[in-house]
């Protein structure tokens, strides 16, 4: 176990000691793999479990696997800041993505509790463990409780081998009966923040070691299925064809454009499958993600339209079928203009440029949009690369970072 | 069980019958699933072995699972005929691929039994079990035990699971040390026959039940695999990636493009994959299979050649690399001149018209080319359909197939 770093210093290294530690919770050996309510996932929980409470925090982990740690203020009848970011990663993944900007939270909140600094509203954070969807169809379940929007049915979601999100949260060691119980008053919350690295290439491109997010871009889901007529690989002619594989692959290449041709817009068909298919076998059938992100929701609404318009045509040309499902839909979330101003005065007071930037990948923080201010701290990472084992952030950018949500948190306890 | 049919009439009926009873062996409830070396296989096969055995057989399951019936000739020092067809299916297959053949040959031998009608020359009909090629790499290995041509490095192929061929057939109940052992002398062999569904909309197109095979097409089949640069969906802009399924959506069109430039030729993408693939990730890998066949070697050798060209040329202008890993190169084998002559005589006896065609599938008798004179019969099936539950064979046709193939061997036994 590493100890935290000293109250006086917020140690860099300290923080990627920690991030080493918490990536090797996984359920590959030579990867970082850790969805959603595995073992992997539990391991990692009660780690971060053991941070809060070293940190001076009251633990515990709620009825959709988030660990909440809860840090008291002067006021019993104030008011809460939440803090919170994901334990969860993609198949293959980064290490930072998520962990850090619980690894900050804590590290800020164990400043406090060093210096023993209480202040007038409380703090919770919050580590999820349902963002990244990799499992579930649906996702950022943890947010969506705290925040009042959890839906039931997501309980019902069943992984590719069949194990329902009720199973595996049971398999876990939670009762979901009280999953609707999580829910804050938003009146009795002050703001939600959250620290995590860009995942994009714009804070290096600009120098920046860190960033203030002015939005998180809206996104759209689903599953496109593609159906054709199976035949023999070898005896069915060209002509008498109605590949499933070959739409997909045009459709593939359409949505490919329709995502170039608007700037900021992305359009990503991650992953395909070919069920029941075989070398010697004219594919019948194939499904596939989509995956379509803007800071306009407008322009996303529009561009998924366009694609569900491109895949009709090119199925009707070729003779198959096709279909898109939507599984996800989430509107761009902006941040607090106030918040973002008092993100500014700690930038500006700690010595960095407040440089402002969308956020392209969704986060939690989503789930509080309308609800509760919203504010986001981002840190440079290298290449913007993430979901990826190439993922990094400095040890200064990671303590720049958590220096200015220390900071931050400090700044809204002399504004109220 | 169903009895066979009298000797007196070959009932169409009773070999759809068989085909029915043969069909409840699958390792899925509501489809036939019975790749090789299964629990479902291993029951196929005792139930062939039962059915041979009524037939006056001496039956034993030789080292590559290949169920081998033997009818003794008049003389000991004879040679043999071999009769052939395979007991594995694809995924949610059809009834009548391969199983057709072994149970025509059984109903033909059974007939000579109960005739009491013993030839110049044994006749062995071999079920094999591994035609497919759908759980491994290699293919056709029992009949190439039996041709000669087995390679022993087909035992360490695995399977998804990671289950070597070795492995399987110890399971199966077999020790492979012996695999290198059923070779025949082809000297000792008269002939190779293969009973089969055409598998494909020629003879049906024509209108005749049964049709003579000229030659089976050659075949290329093998892996393409790409590789890119994984990233974020949401923040890594389109015009920085590095995406490998776009690339091979670009490169599954380009391969039809090349099997509908040439009449004949069949180009085919049957499988694809993103290895740790996830909706909201730029896939860095794609897997994906390739099965080209021709009637005419070089044509189908350009083909590959011109398919590698296109896949290097995309690769390069996307900046991922691909390449094609060939696993199954077999030259197209042509049915013996004398033995079809043969056969146009059994088909003017029984009134059908002699009519000649290619085939498209693969099949095993593939294995004997340049070693021992092949010939096939083809049975007529609806629409072309095949690897596919709704494969179909008359009850007529496979009695017609049936009545050739009896005839054919009286006509041989007659000749020698």
């Amino acid at each position: 176990m590493i100890s935290a770093a000293p109250a006086q210093q917020m140690q860099g290294e300290a923080l990627a000691a920690r991030i080493e530690v918490l990536a090797q919770f996984s359920s590959e050996p030579d990867a970082l793999t850790r969805l959603t309510l595995t073992p992997a996932h539990r391991d990692a929980a009660d780690l971060v479990v053991g941070w809060m409470a070293q940190a001076g925090m009251d633990v515990h982990i709620d009825a959709l696997a988030t660990v909440v740690g809860r840090y008291e203020g002067t006021d019993p009848a104030g008011k809460t800041l939440l803090i919170g970011s994901h334990i969860d990663t993609v198949r293959n993944a980064g290490k930072y993505d998520g962990n850090f900007g619980v690894i900050a939270a804590i590290a800020a909140v164990d400043r406090l509790n060093r210096e023993s600094t209480k202040l007038p509203f409380a703090i919770e954070i919050l580590a999820y463990g349902d963002e990244e969807g990799v499992r579930y169809p649906s996702t950022l379940t943890g947010s969506r409780a705290v925040a009042g929007t959890f839906e039931q049915a997501a309980l019902d979601d069943k992984d590719a081998d069949g194990v329902s999100r009720r199973e595996a949260l049971a398999r876990f060691g939670i009762d979901p009966a009280y999953a609707a119980t999580q829910a804050r008053d938003p009146a009795r919350v002050l703001a939600y923040v959250e620290v995590h690295i860009e995942q994009g290439p714009v804070l290096e491109a600009q120098g920046f070691p860190v960033g203030i997010v002015t939005a998180i871009n809206g996104a759209t889901r689903g599953a496109i299925t593609v159906t054709g007529r199976s035949g023999h690989a070898g005896t069915q002619p060209m002509s008498m064809r109605s590949d499933a594989l070959t739409a997909a692959a045009e459709m593939i290449l359409a949505i490919e454009r329709i995502g170039r041709s608007t700037r900021g817009l992305v359009a990503t068909v991650g992953r395909i499958e070919t069920p029941r298919g075989a070398v010697n076998i004219v594919p019948g059938a194939v499904a596939m993600s989509l995956d379509v992100r803007s800071p306009s929701d407008d322009e996303r609404r529009e561009a998924v339209e366009r694609i569900e318009t491109e895949i009709a045509a090119i199925a009707a040309r070729r003779g198959v079928s096709a279909k898109f499902a939507c599984s996800h839909d989430m509107p761009a979330a902006p941040c607090d203009a106030s918040l973002m101003d008092a993100l500014e005065q700690s930038f500006l007071h700690l010595g960095f440029t407040p440089y402002r930037l969308a956020s392209g990948a969704g986060h939690d923080a989503m789930s509080f949009r309308g609800r509760i201010p919203i504010a986001m701290i981002f840190a440079r990472c290298k290449a913007g690369v993430s979901h990826n084992p190439a993922e990094y952030a400095s040890p200064g950018d990671m303590e720049a970072a958590t220096a200015v949500l220390y900071d931050f948190i400090r700044m809204l306890s002399r504004e109220r």
